[in-house]
């Protein structure tokens, strides 16, 4: 997995400068995918010399800007990586190294941690719940951009199938609430 | 969130080698956090310099090891951290994002896809469903070390606490499964 794939997957909809992809990628903190500004420019300029991308000078608003597009091989590589079963990351979660180890503090302090869990965890439910509707409303503007250069016959499915990623996100952080809450009654028993 | 404090907490059992620490991270490799080698012995170093952990030379079947302890620092450092509330991580799921763009690719090879990532969740949530008994039967070598120095009437909290972890992560392996399931049969509609 890279950050690559991820700028193909954006590219995909429409031609975007580093600035747009920046800016993109920070106003979603809690996209499927985070990325430091740090880390586009200099994916950008590798995947442009492997040919995954090309980009083009272009005049906006006064300033010269380079506009990156999806090339084809750019585009068999990104449909090659997504059919791939790629084996899931080793497993790296502070909290549950915290809740390993919860005997050792006071349980008010450990059910604040909890507490506060909970409270990070809906807030991230009800935004992947609301992502997921404009989704399947097809009412986001990368989407619109995309359904624009396909046949309107797929516009449903692409529209559920993606709809589906931020479903799974909010089932993920309701998952993990119920295990918190359960945490929360486990430290209130002698 | 560092390898110090997996570490710490882990110490916290009984005084370990380098060489320990690494059989046990190697081990585990479904375990709550997975470090290489390479991050361990620097770790230890710098932990040591720290005042955290100390380190004593013991003869062990011909050979001469460092012996790790936590101590009373280390041990304030490990409490403190465990009582904090950490943000979670950005999201950085490679499959949430192939799945976004499962529109790109043949149904079949996006179902090979969650099929494969199915049978690997199904392996991790039975993991971690076996070693959470595991810990509420009080049965593992790590634990019974640890309770070994802890009043008896913590013992059954303790274990409950422990167990609950990996009910945790059993639950959200399932959550995933769910939301793969429901993929394959969203990527059959038209």
């Amino acid at each position: 997995m890279s950050i690559q794939h991820v700028l193909l997957g954006v590219l995909e909809a429409r031609p975007m400068s580093g600035y747009e992809l920046t800016q993109l990628f920070s106003a979603s903190t809690r996209w499927v995918w985070s990325a430091p500004q740090s880390q586009i420019y200099p994916a950008l300029k590798t995947m442009e010399a492997a040919g995954l991308i090309t980009g083009e000078q272009l005049q906006t608003g006064g300033r010269v800007r380079t506009v990156y597009s999806i090339t084809e091989p750019g585009l068999a590589e990104l449909r090659q990586w997504i059919g791939t079963a790629h084996p899931s990351p080793p497993s790296r979660d502070a909290l549950d190294v915290q809740a390993l180890y919860f005997d050792l503090v006071e349980p008010a302090v450990a059910k604040r941690v909890l507490t506060e869990f909970i409270a990070e965890q809906q807030a991230a439910a009800e935004h992947a719940t609301a992502h997921s509707a404009r989704l399947l409303a097809k009412d986001t503007e990368l989407l619109r951009e995309r359904l624009s250069h396909r046949p309107a016959a797929e516009h449903d499915r692409m529209a559920r199938l993606k709809a589906h990623v931020f479903a799974g996100q909010a089932a993920v952080a309701e998952a993990r609430i119920a295990w918190a809450r359960e945490g929360l009654r486990l430290l209130d028993e002698a």
